[in-house]
């Protein structure tokens, strides 16, 4: 162990996951030691192959939903240096697993929580930094999404252990944490892609060049932000300290989205430029979609924040990326 | 068994518990079988002995966290008739036990509300009555709390398992459940009486007749309903079948509350008139007491339903009731 045990260090759970390897390297450059945590069902190592080399970070293989394995997680971190904050990035993200079996939603997103506040707490870690999402408000039709809205009724499962993860965790602040951030986050893109409809139609299109299968009619209208953008998000907020305990925060691009419609073109364009796109029925892609809502980032914007790219660009960014990940060669397929 | 077998069965969870007792006669007098089912940590039996020789009524002591007793529950449910709807009041009610000890309100809360979700889907019963709090809305200062405030951030782990509750049911409602009225209760009084500051407050002065020590200096300020307005107002609801499949709605008394110091007076007044009151200091009880709080109840006034008793009447009428139940003779002990 070659870094100064006086570093302040970060634990970030589902470390070896899509946000937490864009973290990472921005927290080990600010001179943080890192404590990675993932039980690696989704995140995966060699994620971390580009720090593999950093002395000031460490890997440790655990399910933080038991609770043994999370104080393990714990006890490796304070073998770093003094604990002081929680990238709690755990969760599962493949929204309609969760639709068809709860468990998981409870045990990955939920309980991993659950267990990581108790350690907090056993640990006197003060700070938690919670990725939290847009899905905890539920469909609001054409209401603007803003932190102060209510009632927050979810519509699928993921968003319901978000919510009851946001709720736990401001409980906790009120006893033992010193500062909890709740950055609510929208669709995020970028690489190394896990999920997502980015790598679904770049998949897709690999297996059958000709044609691209899309849910729903194409209607479906989302904002997305480039996974860069959020991390800055993220540290920006941190940094600017706002004033309260418990901060719920949505963090997005400011416009209004871009359309699946849109989004499949530019994935054609990009991979296989003569396929042809099948569109299915209605403008939902499945239980738990919100078909389109519109996302209030005023309050960041406020803490002096915008995004570099807006919803456009980080999709078009992101296919780029996805399509280098997936092998595509430059010019397509075709 | 001799109740006619096409009866609709109305589940009750926490079925001999506090709330449920009050609730289960209407419900037999309206014709439904009952099935109560309760671990029997903080409800007795001897609560139903007034029913106990209804046909209608059948009792099953079951930990409803835990699947398999879960299911055993609504199979005997299905003995009875078909399961329509269920009355979900079971919870941990006791906020610093849950607040020294998350796993209490995780496991009698949240989990009891996972598992019966899983229950009703197997088993397709379309309604849930879910006994919810205002404590999800948390300290929102001098701000009206009405069913569309935000943000949500409860400052107890009691309130963020019953935001989590709300936010699982809410999911449910759009995969499989019909109905799900989130009815969000205030301070509820009356008898069988199992906890509360009532209920203390009558215990000290019959183990000390002469002063009573008050938690925190009296300032803080509540409202109250009795019971039986409670029970009313969710029969109410549940009759007037709003739009939407999700209800949110507070339930509670439309003044603003009594003061604790007032309340102290009273219970003297009735159990040990020569007594003194001591008070603490602050104006919090203990963590996770919210002191003050406006409470909106429009909603359900749009629905046609008012109390028939006030803050100050629901209290009076508790403290005798209570006073009672305890074995005070009328007077008081002095």
């Amino acid at each position: 162990m070659t870094h100064p045990s006086s570093s302040p260090v970060s634990i970030v759970t589902g470390g070896a996951g899509f946000i937490a390897v864009n973290l990472i390297g921005r927290l080990l450059d600010a001179g943080h030691a890192v404590l990675a945590a993932d039980n690696l069902c989704r995140g995966r190592r060699d994620y971390l192959e580009p720090f593999a080399s950093h002395p000031a970070l460490r890997f440790v293989e655990a399910d933080l939903s038991d609770r043994a394995q999370c104080a393990r997680a714990f006890a490796a971190a304070s073998e770093l240096g003094r604990p002081t904050e929680v990238w709690h990035l755990a969760a599962n993200s493949d929204i309609p697993a969760g639709g068809a079996d709860p468990d998981i939603d409870l045990k990955d997103t939920f309980l991993t929580t659950f267990e990581i506040l108790r350690a907090m707490r056993d640990g006197s870690v003060g700070t938690l930094h919670f990725a939290s999402s847009s899905a905890v408000y539920g469909d609001h039709g054409d209401a603007e999404l803003h932190e102060s809205i209510g009632p927050l009724l979810p519509i699928s499962n993921y968003g319901a252990m978000k919510l009851a993860s946001e709720a736990q965790a401001g409980a906790a602040a009120e006893s033992f944490l010193e500062r909890v951030n709740l950055f609510r986050f929208p669709n995020v893109v970028g690489v190394p892609a896990t999920h997502g409809v980015l790598l679904d139609f770049v998949r897709k299109l690999k297996r059958t060049p000709g044609s691209l299968d899309v849910l729903g009619d194409g209607t479906q209208q989302k904002a997305y932000l480039h996974v860069s953008d959020l991390v800055d998000a993220m540290l920006h907020v941190r940094a600017t300290k706002p004033q309260g305990k418990v901060l719920p925060i949505n963090i997005g691009p400011i416009d209004a989205g871009v359309h699946v419609r849109w989004i499949a073109e530019q994935v054609i364009a990009r991979v296989a430029p003569s396929a042809t796109i099948r569109y299915g029925l209605g403008n939902k892609g499945w239980v738990g979609d919100v078909p389109r809502f519109r996302y209030s980032t005023q309050a960041i914007a406020d803490l002096g924040w915008k995004p570099s790219l807006d919803s456009s660009g980080a999709v078009t960014r992101a296919i780029d990326e996805i399509a280098r990940q997936e092998g595509i060669p430059e010019g397509g397929l075709a």
